[in-house]
């Protein structure tokens, strides 16, 4: 894709200028997407902490002062505070005003959505990227590339709104991410099983950690390198931003976790009777799923997730070989 | 420590040279630990693949003929085998050999090693090290650095044994290990806490995830960035290997998975009835918990392990800041 061929913005406002809202004000800046770019945080401090690294042109203290003059709007906040930010975004967005966001659950973000005024075009948009980290220092402007971006676009059928559908696809793909369109529902099952419930898990294998009497928080701490830090870089994620994510995709999670469940009694069952072939069994099919994993771009193939700078040489170069 | 100080072995068997045994063969030639290293393995391709790449001077068909003029034997097999690897190695041991081994059990490997003869020496070892890789090739020589090797000696108090354990020590020591001395009862707790569990746990969560009907396997793969891809590298882990896990660590394992269950089913019922404040506290302990780890060098601070090339910048140093 050319540059000329760029969707093109006047005046974007990022909502929420943090992990994502920030990753994507500089993906926007590196591919000339929008010749100005504000913000607007709930916390005062990372809106001026955002200006102050010169990631967005500048903060502003209220929606209603930011989005005078916008014809993009993204919201990258927590799905608990999309009432609000909509309500302020129906009452002061000009017309024909694009709005995105990049909520982890879009059920819920459907439902809010579909109360906006008629002129005004809201793409519901999941990119499948991130860090653990959070707020504007730790976004990048490569975040988004070669990963997945899933749109649910509202039930309208006017010309304007799917022109709308059609720029937001544009845009995400100029920032280097692939799109696929699907339904609300579907995304919020889809991302149950690849996203909120592996965090869930995580959470409460930490918790659990953190609460064995007969094993030392040290301890925990020394000997993670056998598994455990694996599972500590999700559980370090935004607190706030899963919380809401938990609490507005309950049935897809809750169903997801009853198999969970199912498959934690069989292997409880199959330890407690030293089932080694059911276990053996069971084991088996991770290798194969990583390997697709990784072929489909969506992983490294180095060792450790490439921690060890030492490790993940190429075979036929390893130290013994003389 | 001074390379003039190093236990020095005139010549060392590798029961095992796959990911860990390779691993130590490397780092024993890095160091100038062993004048020979050699190496048995129950599957003659990997004995003669290790031989191949010259991560050992010979391959040997049985740890009978293997064993003749050793002065250390390092068992790096699955703990299922190490019955029968105990009973030739206590047939045809020379009087005076060091025994070490790094399996991940210490409980059921100290009863084993309980039975071999009195002039030979067994110290069980626990490297708390590794990768989601299988095999010779997949060794590298600083698999062992900054990581805890934790040792159990055997109850006895005979000055050989004592000496024994001391060099084990050393050994470890001189390939970069911290090493840390506790009884097999409390290993086999506290690793069922930082890597039993959470093995089984990803080997859980990546079968319940290929297990759903209304989600494609191609959309797990497709959307595995939203965090099931990190669950998936201990899951490709060597199934025979953590089978045998399970198998030995039956009743530490059994009571931490209790533990888990319970911090479930309380995320479950907050989920459940929308209790945001019972999920954002259970959330909020991730983020220490990690911070403590990196600060312990036993992970990386980088986001996302590392695995993306362009993120992790300076903060300082952001794209945005000009």
């Amino acid at each position: 894709m050319t540059k000329t061929s760029n969707p093109k913005f006047r005046r974007t406002l990022i909502i929420g200028p943090g992990l994502i809202g920030s990753s994507l004000a500089r993906a926007f800046r590196a591919e000339e997407l929008s010749d100005q770019i504000i913000g607007y945080d709930a916390n005062p401090k990372v809106g001026a902490r955002a200006e102050a690294i010169n990631v967005i042109d500048q903060a502003y203290d209220t929606i209603k002062q930011a989005i005078v003059g916008c014809d993009l709007v993204v919201i990258a906040a927590p799905i608990g505070a999309y009432n609000e930010i909509c309500n302020e975004i129906n009452n002061f967005a000009e017309a024909d005003t694009l709005i995105i966001d990049v909520g982890s659950v879009k059920g819920a973000v459907t439902e809010i959505a579909q109360s906006l005024r008629d002129d005004i075009y809201f793409v519901p948009c999941h990119p499948i990227s991130g860090t653990e980290q959070s707020g504007p220092d730790a976004g990048f402007a490569e975040l988004f590339r070669n990963r997945w971006c899933i749109l649910t676009p509202l039930a309208r059928d006017d010309d304007a709104y799917k022109k709308a559908v059609g720029q937001a696809e544009e845009l995400w793909r100029t920032i280097g991410a692939d799109v696929e369109i699907m339904d609300a529902a579907h995304h919020d099952v889809a991302l149950a099983v690849t996203s909120h419930l592996p965090h869930l898990i995580a959470f409460i294998l930490v918790g659990a950690a953190d609460d064995i009497e007969t094993v030392a928080q040290s301890e925990v701490i020394k000997y993670s390198a056998g598994g455990f830090r694996d599972f500590t870089r999700i559980a370090a994620s935004d607190p706030i931003m899963w919380r809401d994510v938990f609490l507005h995709n309950r049935d897809a999670v809750l169903e997801t976790l009853g198999r969970f469940s199912e498959e934690l009694a069989l292997m409880q069952r199959a330890i407690r009777w030293g089932d080694g072939e059911a276990l053996e069994a069971a084991f088996s099919r991770g290798r194969a799923l990583r390997r697709e994993i990784v072929a489909a771009g969506q992983e490294t193939p180095r060792p450790n997730f490439g921690r060890d700078p030492d490790a993940g040489q190429d075979p036929e170069n390893t130290p013994g070989k003389s």
